[in-house]
């Protein structure tokens, strides 16, 4: 593990990340930040899911528009929502930051930015019990995250992107497009506050939760763990980049097409279609059920939705198509790059 | 695991990443690149060991003086070099890249530096059996690497940071200040090489020889194994920050002090006392032992040089000290801030 940084003032920082680090704990985490590395104990019988996710200003965020304590969050969110898919517990995370040294000062009258980063994330680690088990931390010019997670499932138990199969049934969690309307709305208001004469944008508490599908969207960890345990579920991913593009991974994975319901989709309220098939960043996971197997309204408080079947492979059937029974045309993955 | 992306030209390169990385495999890996998570599974008996260290350019590396090559090597070697200070083997790496587009791009005369950036990266995975195992890829504007290596362990058989006792003597892998001498070398080179009429830096195979210690470190993985499987180092760290630092470090963890004798110390061909306490990057390992335990002259290869002993704290005792038995002072860490 490599904690460790050669400045006094990066020194000081990091007893303080130590040090709260350690509040959110996990039975299975049996050395954390101070060593080279850390050491983790898996029970008999799982194994291991790892992931990690870079999280770039400019590309996945922007200082200008999102809170720190979003920023923490959704870089934490993004590596959850991976072990979410394949049906995993969290074991521990870890996070390589890089940021200019300004975004590291804070003052008597506010905290810093990498403090209130921390609080965002760690929130949501203490929320899933999680560890911030090691990490890096190093100056760069640009602000960038790197979250890792490692996870633990039984032994060939985990939730793959490549089991479904013709006849299988599609289903969501949760509601689509609220983080590509929420990031919209942001935009607007950014805009609004360039204008002459206005105050930066600034956002209030009321503000956002108004945006929370954006700011702080919550990974889908119990439900993910319910799939899985249950044996519910014959292939899942989350949904990060998009519907569009996330069903057209889990297709070309399992060698299947897909055909969604365009009427049964559970658009976010205020999210327009095109948002909830392409938005990316709702972090809610897209599975699929033998058509026998029994998949309740909701799981642990989210509600589920079918949303359409998978097929197999044919000649001119595009890998996935969208519509009503009467109307069907190809669904092209247009996941939104952020920023870009 | 998220080597995803959005982009056409981005996927095809992720299909070649994909495809090499598949080469170097380990029997622990279950499931490589291509899902939301890689899978992981290690023996019975066995803890992991989880390490991420971050490459920034301008800051770890230089673009024009480091060969790309170099700088995948150096980062996975940085994260090899934290598993070797643990005794563990290696299991699996995990490489975040944020790149400009305009690495990313080759053309029909030259390869892309991203491909060059792999083949000297993966070149040092296939020495040491680690395969690259998952990651993630985005567009950034400033060249930054994070990578992860996971380990194994037996349970409670970790060499940490913590072991060393009043009384232990102090042991160094190789030799010091290589690193720093060969950076110090490269810094000149660039120099010259921007003087008018000269021609851009180009290393050369011949150059890139004589530089080996700081273009192409070898992390002490077996090193690390063969101490920590005979029971012989009571305590170990890697020399990433320079002696100075790093024995500070593990000082620290361990509640003492040490005394390092200068005659002692094997100083690299070339490289000054200075670059040998305070250089850093040499990935060297630095360990204790009791008295009277017998340590070889070298391991796997590689020499093996007593440079001190670990003494109790005491008042105005400094946490290091160097000299000889006559005349001693302290030692401050002074652990190289490389570029900043």
């Amino acid at each position: 593990m490599s904690l460790r940084a050669a400045k006094p003032g990066e020194l000081s920082l990091l007893c303080k990340i130590r040090g709260r680090a350690a509040r959110s704990s996990s039975g299975d985490l049996s050395l954390g930040i101070g060593d080279d590395c850390a050491l983790l104990r898996l029970s008999p019988g799982e194994e291991l899911a790892v992931t990690t996710d870079l999280s770039i200003a400019g590309r996945h965020f922007q200082l200008d528009w999102h809170p720190p304590e979003s920023v923490g969050h959704r870089a934490l969110a993004r590596g959850l929502s991976d072990l979410a898919a394949m049906g995993a517990r969290p074991v521990a995370a870890f996070l390589s930051l890089g940021l200019p040294g300004e975004l590291t000062r804070s003052s008597s009258r506010k905290p810093s930015w990498i403090s209130r980063f921390y609080d965002g994330l760690l929130a949501l680690a203490e929320t899933h019990a999680t560890p911030l088990a090691g990490g890096d931390l190093a100056q760069s010019p640009v602000p960038v995250a790197d979250i890792v997670l490692v996870g633990a499932v039984p032994r060939g138990k985990a939730l793959l992107r490549s089991g479904a199969r013709p006849g299988h049934l599609l289903y969501v969690t949760g509601n689509l497009g609220g983080s590509a309307a929420g990031l919209a709305q942001l935009a607007d208001l950014d805009a609004e506050s360039k204008q002459p004469g206005r105050r930066p944008l600034n956002i209030s508490a009321n503000l956002a939760t108004q945006l929370k599908s954006h700011l702080y969207p919550q990974p889908r960890i119990p439900q993910g763990l319910w799939l899985r345990q249950y044996g519910r579920a014959t292939a899942a991913i989350d949904l990060s980049d998009g519907l569009s593009t996330d069903l057209a991974h889990l297709c070309t994975e399992s060698s299947v097409t897909a055909e969604v319901d365009s009427t049964r989709l559970p658009i976010h309220p205020g999210a327009s279609l095109e948002q909830a098939l392409h938005g990316g960043e709702d972090y809610e996971l897209l599975f699929t059920a033998r058509s026998s197997v029994r998949i309740p309204q909701s799981i642990a408080g989210i509600p589920i939705t079918r949303i359409g079947r998978i097929l197999g492979p044919r000649k001119g059937r595009p890998l996935v198509a969208i519509g009503t029974a009467q109307n069907k045309h190809p669904l092209e993955p247009h996941g939104w790059e952020h920023f870009s």
